[in-house]
């Protein structure tokens, strides 16, 4: 029931990791499953997203959501992440069952809480 | 939230895998949050758990469990295996938060069902 792309996202995720002098890092849970995650991003001056990393002890679905969105991130301006959507993500994994549309919101969530917390700490 | 033997059967999960040439297959999915989980049995003659691996799209949880299930099912009879209980794997993880109680029970109803398999090809 999953796609190829999922698989692939799963099984070798990118960008998982921590970032240590990062610029803004946001964690958020989910309501239903229980399921945690963190993002950090390093910003560089003029807005543009350098690098992202992510951690979770989500499932297959959430590592897979999550190594495509920080993909598609990456590289980009701050307004752009910004308009990122969890739909847009399970897109370009070729869809997800409809059950676990709900995992795809952690890492959308947890991208607009890492951005929120770079414009705080500006 | 996590204990110490959960972030270590996560990070480092035991009997991962399958079984080519296996005894008994069983396969489950979670009706909470729409995960899967398969385990392959290798059962000898006499009736003991030679071997068992495990595949799964479920979350750290689940991934833990199933790593510490396996490892106290595996030389065990399969009348002491069907006595495993969900909590008797999440007591020997030193707990689990109570939202991811659910998690656990895939790797029980899944080694259940991988014995009834076996049963069934007898
Ligand atoms: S949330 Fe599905 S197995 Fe844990």
């Amino acid at each position: 029931e999953y796609s190829d792309k999922v698989f692939d996202h799963f099984t070798n995720p990118r960008n998982v990791g921590e970032i240590a002098d990062a610029s803004g890092v946001g964690e958020v849970g989910n309501a239903k499953c229980g399921d945690i995650m963190k993002i950090y991003l390093k910003i560089s001056d003029d807005g543009i997203i350098e690098d992202v990393k992510f951690k979770t002890f989500g499932c297959g679905a959430a590592i897979a959501t999550s190594s495509m969105a920080t993909e598609m991130v990456k590289g980009k301006s701050i307004e752009e992440a910004l308009k990122l959507t969890n739909q847009a993500v399970a897109e370009a994994l070729d869809g997800l069952p409809p059950v676990k549309m709900h995992c795809s919101v952690l890492a959308e969530e947890a991208l607009r809480s890492a951005i929120a917390d770079y414009y705080r700490k500006q």
